[in-house]
């Protein structure tokens, strides 16, 4: 604690790294806790997983 | 925001889509906020990774 | 099962009741699960808790 | 409701029973709620989708 | 990480430490990682936030 | 989408104000997305909610 959770679209590697890396030194510099303490969690989520208003990601791309 | 999660068992895409358009539609009215504000995450989850009571969904099924 | 949660602005007891009803029929009538197994979370959030982009709600609404 | 939801590395089958069959009894017996009304979510999450610290835990398990 | 939430009741202090105590414990043994990994959010929910089927929880108690 | 949510100890407003800026730039950059695009949900939680270990943070900070 404390547990940061991010649903996103699909990463790479190194784009988890600079997130966890970048999320955990913002958030103890900001709340005054060690970095050590934060856990962060990735929630890669599907487009057709997604709605944004009442449609799906999937069909909102395509559309466009 | 508002974000709306739903964890359910795997559904077709033409389910999602309903899903979707109806729980955005139902809050907008209801909150009296606008139908794009809404996001809304699907999280389709394995009977295994289920308990309910004290027993994996997918062993409650095979004993039904 | 299913779970479905709401982060929301506050809301008052009749808009939860019209909430909860709604969802649970929808998703009752899609996931083709009775209305009885769904369980739904109502988290009401201050506008002080939220960031749409790279702002505070509370700040965004002042300044419109 | 209950609902409880864990986060946790890959498990087995049984690993998730007795998972689920330990924390739906004690939720009961402490919070004196019947068993039956507990609802238990396993998320597995793959080490290269947690960070703890500033470092993905799949980048920290191979520098050990 | 593991990361383990419950969406209950309102607790006193008492059951709260128990929750802890015995959900760290069970989830170490079962899943074989050290207690001291284990984080646990206990996240107090109203009965008029909570929906059970299409009913809020605070109205189906005084019905009974 | 993307929501980032994050479960912390009590803040104040300027440094929410800060942790929405931060965590929105950052996950923008990183991510490939607007800014305008992130949903950032702060979860404030005292201190007798959070389990760390099989300890809750109350009792734990009391001992040091």
């Amino acid at each position: 604690m404390p547990v940061i959770t991010i649903d996103t679209p699909a990463l790479n590697k190194e784009q988890k790294r600079e997130l966890v890396n970048s999320f955990a030194k913002s958030a103890s510099k900001i709340i005054g806790l060690p970095v050590s303490a934060m856990v962060i969690i990735i929630n890669e989520v599907e487009s057709e997983n997604v709605g944004v208003g009442d449609t799906l990601l999937c069909d909102r791309q395509q559309s466009e």
